[in-house]
């Protein structure tokens, strides 16, 4: 784990095609980098056409866990990007994988607070989720006598953004989380807020996963950035060394760390969450090695 | 601050006549001690009447915000306890008072996320809340183009149990306290659960608390137990030293916590959440001076 301190380099045309040159792959965020929202941020599309044409390989991690791979593929295809479902590692996929490589038995069932996303990666990876949207409008009510009854057969909980979050659910993940024994709690990031629209933020997963530690009392395992599980599963589809990456993102706490405690080389965007100023306060402990604007600048920098 | 580690002693024939004559003021607190949900503990009617008939004075110290204190005082009544609403101190309470203290400006808002109960206590104090149980079923969409607006004059958000929590809630509460420069973060309290039925315990205020704090990430301000912000306001209406007051209560982490910081003498009873096993594991560092199952035990303890 790097992480120690070194301002960061403001990328320019002396410092670009060394770094360009250095990198094999560029790994993506995609809130706040990619789009804000449902809106594309400028330029990016002919950048992701540039790096391809310099046969740069591309992949898109984010922490994102409302859609599933097939899901993003969808987004990105419907926005005018060409991009293939094994290009994105979503931390929903990165959920129903941890479940997998842990051998997690296929009787057991999954509670998921979250979306569609989290269960379609459950059902590909071979599991049983429940919940989910479906839980959106249900209601707890105090009643005496009344017991609120939950599935025993639940060994795990995968807690992730949901804006349908109710206190059904919350009791619900609770109660499996406190009763049945060896149930593990997963969360799919934790993410403070990020940019669920293009002229805001919002609560994050990181809103909803303190919530349930708040009613367990347990702190939960973590898949997605800055957690590096996921780059076991990069390393298998790039074959190449960590060092040879570069991980593009808009969060320091996230993006930032995961690019570092992977090894990665790291390049922070100011199109998201953080702005120059978060960057060069003085009591912040991440610094990536270069930053931008947005990842179009690399356009002009690198010429015709 | 006294929470060092002796075995607290179960109360007995031999020890419970110094406690009750070194005791002028006992204060209990509601849930697991008087009632579970709606339903009061065996015996607690006769057990208040005894302390009463003895002289001993008599108050309520809720971590519940869901009530304010005539809310509470009409709870009571109904099922068959007299208590007047000055015998109460309900963490709604200490959530104005911590206001009025404070000398929080009048022409600023209060935004809740929690019960009618602050929103009465705010109001007694001649504060504007806004939020609570009208936020209950509004809902927050993402949508491109379209800003969530909140008010700019909230200078406060507080934040307690809220068995109607949504996102449309947790958004709001954030853009304040993110967004309108020095507004306060208050928490009632921080309990994980609590017995919100006779039969099962649900997630507590803790859970909304730590919702906020995940997506705000900022500390909040705890106005109800352990912190001892409300014992300024016992001392004064008793005029006695703590040391003569027993704070009985059903859990380590708030009511025997509480207790401990302010100087009291400290009763666990074993009908809440806490149980034998967890007042026994060696790696709890609370310690009651007292422990019984229920407060009734005291009549036949004190003999005729």
């Amino acid at each position: 784990m790097n992480t120690a301190k070194r301002a960061a380099q403001l990328l320019s045309s002396h410092n670009v095609t060394s770094l360009f040159d250095s990198v094999e792959a560029f790994l993506f965020d995609c809130d706040g980098v990619i789009w804000k929202g449902d809106k594309l941020i400028d330029g990016v599309s002919q950048t992701l056409e540039m790096l391809r044409s310099k046969g740069k390989k591309l992949v898109f991690v984010t922490n994102n866990s409302t859609k599933s791979r097939r899901q993003y593929a969808k987004k990105f295809n419907s926005l005018g990007i060409s991009v293939r479902e094994d290009e994105i590692f979503s931390s929903s996929f990165a959920a129903a994988m941890y479940l997998k490589v842990n051998n997690f038995p296929r009787e057991k069932k999954v509670y998921v607070i979250g979306g569609e996303g989290i269960l379609e990666e459950l059902q590909l990876a071979g599991y049983t989720g429940l919940g989910g949207p479906e839980d959106g409008e249900k209601r707890a009510e105090w009643k005496s006598n009344s017991l609120f009854e939950h599935d025993k057969s639940v060994g795990a909980v995968v807690v992730g953004l949901d804006p349908h979050i109710n206190y059904y659910k919350l009791q619900y993940g609770t109660l499996c989380i406190r009763e049945n024994p060896g149930c593990l709690f997963i969360a799919t990031n934790r993410d403070a807020v990020g940019h669920m629209t293009d002229l805001q933020e919002w609560p994050g997963a990181g809103c909803m996963v303190a919530a349930m530690c708040g009613s367990t009392e347990r702190e939960p395992i973590v898949v997605g950035k800055p957690s590096t599980f996921m780059m076991d599963f990069l390393l298998q589809k790039f074959q190449v060394s960590t060092s040879k990456m570069c991980m593009v993102g808009d969060r320091l706490d996230t993006d930032i760390l995961f690019g570092k405690n992977a090894g990665c080389k790291t390049l922070l965007v100011l199109s998201g969450v953080t702005n120059q100023s978060t960057l060069e306060d003085p009591s912040g402990t991440i610094q990536p090695d270069y930053y931008t604007s947005k990842i179009s600048d690399c356009l002009h920098l690198l010429g015709p």
